[in-house]
């Protein structure tokens, strides 16, 4: 057992030792008049003999304080509390072994005695005590701001406030967090217990052991009267309600009733409540009956009393207030583990026709974020709301659950699509409104972020659509939690660093440069951190700047990097394709150092890349000072560590890391993270990179495919944006459907076998679909060897229309999975690329250019060839050839270059030209995007 | 009075108009055993005479129901509570004409006479009624899902759930928000009524009732005995404990109990609860004791008790439900007023030597984002929070709070300053701390939102510094809410758009063009609300595309942009050098459409520049429409609607425009806007500039000095950046110190004067400043006209350190204010530029450049000419030349150039050369700028 003592600002400091507390033999009774004439020399006859225990009736009955001897009944009581609590503890180190319960107690003044019960009683459970102290005369401001802390501090599990009365005032009880109110006093607590719910909030200790003491006479009182002495306040309501409820009859007296005595002389049972100085004489009490005092939690006047605080009634109240807490602790921890989730559907009603995207969205109201993340098991502490309808969550979830096991893995690919797209975001979204709506499974969607490129651009955004969309689409769409901003501000510092590095070297001597990057602050020179790493990279083993020899000086200053070799290039989330190629430093302020670069969306940064698969925000930091931004004129590797930048890189990406949490339109949670690409190429990455990265291994595939592009692929004419499509897509032509499963579907399956993954294939139904096109594709797929194939309407129906798709999901994820890598790193650069090119794109072979062999040899030489590899190749054909449909065969693929994403841990081959900058069209989605500035409506955003 | 009826999507519809329900004499009391043999027969002949009346010993009680005639005691405690509600109504609406107290029923089935009772009752007292109909079997999930619905509603003011006892489950009372459980059911309110705190719940109607009649009693019931027949739940607590609370004694019996004739004969008054089937016999209640039936709310077998639900305390219970929603709607109305703070403060305790900004900011826990908000009086509704220490103010409040008389406007400015800074934020910081943690006045600071690109270059960011910061100062200069990221997305949307749109004319003939830019949709070609703009403002109006002439056609799809003259420069929030001058456009695809261009910093974006200025969503939206992007080739304005991007850019910035709330070191809110430039130039603009703009009136300027920029004044060497100052800078020097103040601080002040406002100049002190040295400051100060001159030491003791700066703000801003602008707009352009440089600046004259005169006289003739003027110049000197210090005199301005911003509304003469793209430094801030990856703590920012 630890005592902890905490320090607030205003507390006059004392040792606080648990000491041994002198014995005292009753409670106090100070005789006084109590308005019945008749008693008044009975209680101080009372008074006087109840302390040689001479009153045989009081002998027996739990109200005997008088004698050291029965005290015994009382200890009975406390020890089978106390052992029934140290064994809840026991059980709850079972479940988890670091748990402590602790205590706090918030007091003002001193210890008296009856804290030191309480303390006693703590050390003898194994509790762990914090005792926060402030001065006798503290203010409401004291102990609000230090119940504050206490409310927020996840290792206090109860808070015991030994406060005068007058100090527990509405706000500090209104500050007390309910969780835990051990005492029961919070008026949100109060109202539980007068309710009778009982499985929140807390029994005031004191009435816990006066139900005790009726409960377990020895005349068993069920039915009986118990007659209420005294008392008004919320405490003494707690106990009638508390007896009433355990099956006895209370009736209700006062210290000034007349008719006191006889109701005492036919009560089973006597509660004498507020006590204070009254006392109600043995003589009164039926024999065999209960009598029980109570006094006020705290004595306001202590002293007074003389012999007062320590009696069998106060330890057992102890007693229980300590179970409370240990309860509470169990509440606590079980709050922390997962659990089925309760999540409150909201229902869809879909209208036909479809609406647009953004009513359908605007139709539905988003359950609060902070609600969604309760029902979800998230901890409060967890989260970080964005507004109402977005939020962060905290990477300490992953170490609370870290002892769970894992869930199912499903990943959403597509057969080669259109250029229109065949829907995998909004199967996606439809999925996991089914399984969790519908199939009542706890499930995420993992969706990417989009970027505002394409969503002013041509393409529009990507919350999927229909009745299987993210919710609010507007938010998603926009600027969201701002990670793409943040990768756009680090991506762009590192590239304003090169070139004003390259600037500054270009200028200075290795002595100005030299005392520039390691200057004297306050007379004393010394290397940072990130200087370093620097130095043990290029062999230095030196820490003091000044025994650094001129060499050693020229290898630190300059990077030397070769403007011709970087390979950096600045970003924008726009497309702005007049930035693809640029020439930049032509101000005369840059002094002539001009060269030719680029600008990329800013998803195509490698800062994307690390997002998407760090696990940790040290891994994230480490991939970030691994980035290779160029080489230098000697063929070294330059870093963003050798910059100087990855800290603040770190620090820009900090809340980045931290995944989303929205919503679909059946209020499923959705958590934002990158996870598959586009087609065949995507699920060929996720599997081989993002799988190899994460440890985690995939239960399914769902393939989704539309009869449309099956239709391509089977030989239909071409499908392009914008122009009308030719009627073989509109009308019935199960030739073409058979011809696209045959051939891009089939192969598409077999891909996904490779690794050993089972398939489901879902067809997004269009409603120019016929039912024997759609009866077709399931059949083919059966054949191709999909575990199953089902049509889904989660556009026009939401999840209730893809439930047999999530049933089949569930199936095929049931079932023992035999996943593989398709190559082992240690493979050479060329080899792995050869075994993507030949056994996923199906192509006889590669060809490398002279570029892109020098290329791979360099990687090799730098230590680069072990990692795998992110082929950078069109998504609208198996092949490098966009307009080959189907499943082509008999090709060579030729390999352009190949380049290095060292951060993000990578090497990209790029397989034909892929433009990293979209354009935007003449008629750009921009165009119809409104706001209206009264309702703050948003429209033409789809 | 309105009756509104809402349709859930489970409703089973029916005509719920309020219908004249049938009158019956009595409650039903069917006769059951009640476990006393010799009372049953009683019981029976009390049921069967009751109905008529015969029995003298009720007559007159208040709970004789069973004569219509005896209804008439009840009326008139009906028609006390009926008018004293509706005088409420009448005070609610003198305060606000636009309220209307509004009760909302949730119920399963159909209305019964029950639910008849209380909607006659709500249209007599003047309510409005909302009725929610589930069917009888709807599930929780129903329930709660209105319910959610109803408490977001803020025009709900109560709520009133008739639905059956097992409807009213734990979850639904937790969903039921407090502050509109008019039946004071919730836990939260039950607890509140047990406790005796009634500000905040509310007591339930039936208690309410049943006290009323036992207060108003013919025969006085103070100290007298209440006896409480029946009931555990509770309801049943909360009347007695409202009756104990009232003076009388209760004691409680059973139905059950052997005593109950005898405690019924006994007691001065009975509470008959529970009533059900029960029933006391009229002989057993002593002559003048009141007697009062009580039935569960919603009786469960309303027809098998045939006359039913129709009573005097029926319609006294209703009368009370309908003053608590008076009540609630009173408190809703009184939370939306404007009243002074309730903040807690957090106590600063200032450590010697001071610690790092950082280290200052993390060693204090800032308060929830959402408890400040409460605090200052916003309305949760009015909030979204951006994680636990930032959020977003919705514009919204500016309607609530627009009768509220405006505070006082208080202008922080500066000396001319030295390349270091003479500390303004933080002046501005520690007054707003001092002006409310220690004077105890509602006050905000409202600083800048920091650019990333000083922070991780030279500057370091901007929270303040010392014990004057904004906390967390890393959230305040990181990402803070997006919005300099949404300048950005925003801003370079805009320049995409520029050159894909030339790309594409210089591509494309006028048909294809039209064409694209006026698609066919179903065949139907439409323009949108933007082109209509444009044709309007070509002077074409049409609204069919098909009626266009070829001319007109040609007008309408080329902007026909000179490449020369686009004055759009793309922005990003980095120190990027290298991108002030840059050639784009160079890649093959974009034909050779090449062009030199350059980027700003984003605050330099026109959309800065509007977001500061703009006051509504309506006034920002417009003004980025009319944003000048360049000029056609035949010298035409083309603008941002031009372009068709500018309902997109509305949509990008509508979260931008909300002011984000934090806080500083001493919890005092922070409101971040754009307020204040730099130094002398700064008021300028701000008075002619953004107060023209806002209409607000300054109050006070209070001028930041500091001895060392004032030796500088005087005649002291070189200040610069990374330097060591000089040693006239750490040892006393009064006579550098008399002439800084002789020359640059008398002009500021008189500058200030010239606006009318009174000044108080602000000591900055540093710890190497001499006692002598302020004194002489201060001296000096007062000679020159400031209303006052103090020193302050808000950076080593925070808010207590300018107290003194801030008693005396106050006293100079309750003095009548003479305020008065510069110029008046309608004076020619070069006027204005005169006047400033003249009177502000002490120029002789101004001297244009050919350049210069011909911008003049297009912007003229554009209209423009009636714009405010912001002057480009340098904030190192009173003059254009950054090295003449103190006040110089006898130059003439040469105005470079001049250029507009027509959305943000000025003119913008360029004075030298001003650089709008900073860089880096060979050693940025980065460089010390890092994260622990474990503890999430970053290090390095300043």
């Amino acid at each position: 057992m630890k005592l902890a003592l905490i320090r607030s600002a205003y507390m006059s400091l004392r040792a606080h030792q648990v000491r041994p507390g002198s014995r005292f033999t009753g409670f106090s009774r100070r005789c006084l008049p109590i308005g019945i004439t008749s008693s008044r020399l009975s209680l101080r006859a009372a008074s006087a003999t109840s302390s040689t225990g001479t009153n045989p009736k009081l002998t027996g009955n739990f109200g005997v304080q008088s004698q050291k001897g029965d005290e015994s009944d009382y200890d009975n009581h406390v020890r089978k509390v106390v052992q029934s609590t140290r064994e809840a503890i026991v059980t709850l180190q079972k479940r988890n072994p670091a748990i402590q319960p602790l205590l706090a107690i918030l007091q003002a003044g001193e210890d008296d005695s009856m804290l030191e019960i309480n303390k006693k009683m703590a050390v003898k459970i194994g509790l762990n005590i914090t005792q926060i102290c402030l001065v006798k005369e503290c203010s409401e401001d004291d102990i609000v701001e230090e119940l504050l802390k206490l409310n927020d501090d996840p290792k206090v599990h109860g808070i015991y406030l030994h406060l005068p009365p007058a100090s527990i005032t509405s706000r500090v009880l209104n500050t007390l967090k309910p969780e835990k109110d051990i005492e029961g006093i919070s008026d949100l607590n109060m109202g539980r217990l007068i309710r009778g719910d009982l499985s929140k909030g807390f029994v005031p200790p004191l009435a816990s052991a006066v139900l005790d003491l009726l409960e377990n006479h020895d005349a068993p009182l069920e039915g009986k009267t118990v007659l209420l002495v005294g008392g008004e306040g919320p405490l003494q309501l707690a106990v009638q309600c508390l007896i009433e409820r355990s099956g006895m009859v209370t009736l209700k007296s006062h210290w000034s009733s007349k008719s006191l005595q006889a109701q005492v002389m036919q009560a089973d049972a006597v509660v004498l409540l507020d006590v204070g100085n009254m006392y109600v004489p043995p003589t009164w009490i039926r024999p065999g009956a209960a009598i029980i005092y109570c006094k006020p939690a705290l004595e306001k006047d202590e002293n007074a009393f003389g012999l007062s605080s320590k009696s069998g009634l106060e330890s057992l109240t102890a007693a229980y207030r300590t179970q409370n807490v240990v309860r509470s602790c169990s509440r606590w921890l079980k709050g922390q583990e997962y659990r089925p989730w309760h999540l409150r559907s909201l229902k869809l009603q879909p209208l036909t026709p479809v609406p647009s995207d953004l009513a359908i969205s605007r139709a539905q109201i988003p359950k609060p974020v902070d609600q969604l993340a309760e029902e979800i098991g998230l901890l409060p502490e967890e989260l970080e709301a964005y507004g109402r309808s977005k939020a962060k969550v905290r990477l300490s979830v992953l170490e609370r659950l870290q002892s769970q096991p894992n869930g199912k893995y499903i990943l959403v690919a597509g057969i080669t699509p259109t250029p229109l797209g065949e829907g995998k975001s909004t199967v996606t979204v439809g999925l996991v409104q089914a399984l969790s709506a519908h199939l009542k499974l706890n499930s995420f969607a993992c969706l990417r972020q989009p970027s505002q490129g394409p969503t002013f651009g041509v393409k529009g955004g990507a919350a999927g659509g229909g009745y299987a969309q993210v919710i609010p689409m507007e938010e998603f769409n926009l600027h969201l939690t701002g990670d793409i901003h943040a990768i756009t501000a680090a991506n762009n510092l590192v590239a304003a660093a090169i070139d004003a590095r390259m600037l500054h070297e270009a200028t200075q001597s290795d002595k100005a440069l030299f005392n520039r990057l390691v200057p004297s602050v306050n007379g004393v020179r010394k290397f940072s951190p990130i200087q370093i790493s620097r130095l043990q990279r290029l062999g230095i083993r030196k820490t003091d700047p000044a025994s650094l020899t001129p060499e050693e000086i020229n290898a630190f200053v300059r990077l030397d990097l070769d403007p011709s070799k970087i390979t950096w290039q600045r970003v924008v989330d726009t497309n702005d394709r007049f930035l693809r190629k640029i020439t930049i430093g032509q101000a005369s302020s840059e002094k002539g150092q001009i060269r030719e670069t680029g600008f990329d969306i800013a998803v195509a940064s490698e800062i994307m890349a690390i997002l998407a698969l760090a696990d940790s925000l040290g891994d994230m930091k480490n991939r970030l000072a691994r980035m290779v931004v160029g080489t230098s004129r000697s063929g070294q590797p330059i870093t963003a560590e050798d910059l100087g930048v990855s800290g603040a890189l770190a620090v820009l990406m900090k809340d980045a890391i931290k995944p989303t949490l929205m919503q679909t339109l059946e209020v499923r949670p959705v958590h934002m993270t990158e996870a598959g690409f586009g087609a065949d190429i995507g699920m060929e990455k996720f599997f081989n990179i993002k799988c190899r990265a994460s440890g985690l291994r995939p239960s399914v595939v769902v393939l989704v495919a539309t009869v449309r592009a099956l239709k391509m692929h089977g030989g239909g004419p071409n499908v392009s944006a914008g122009a009308p499509l030719p009627r073989e897509y509109t009308d019935e032509n199960l030739s073409l459907v058979a011809g696209g499963c045959r051939s891009n579907l089939r192969k598409q399956i077999q891909i996904a076998h490779l690794f050993g993954v089972p398939v489901v294939v879902a067809v997004n139904v269009f409603k120019t679909d016929t039912q024997a096109e759609i009866d077709l594709v399931c059949q083919i797929a059966k054949e191709c060897g999909a575990s199953d194939a089902l049509p889904c309407n989660h556009w026009a129906q939401g999840g209730r229309g893809c439930s047999e798709l999530a049933q089949a999901v569930k199936e095929a994820a049931s079932k023992p999975s035999d996943y593989q890598f398709l190559y082992n790193t240690e493979m050479s650069i060329v080899e792995k690329i050869r075994t993507i090119a030949q056994r996923v794109y199906g192509a006889d072979d590669i060809e490398l250019s002279p570029e892109a062999k020098t290329k791979t040899d360099y990687y090799h030489q730098q230590g680069y060839g072990s990692l795998p590899i992110c082929m950078a190749k069109t998504h609208l054909s198996l092949s490098h050839m966009p307009d080959k449909k189907g499943a082509p065969t008999g090709f060579v693929l030729p390999i352009r270059d190949v380049r290095a994403s060292i951060g993000a841990g990578f090497i990209y081959p790029l397989v034909g030209t892929m433009s990293t900058m979209p354009g935007l069209p003449t008629r750009p989605c921009f165009y119809d995007i409104d706001l209206d500035p009264v309702t703050e409506e948003i429209t033409g955003l789809f």
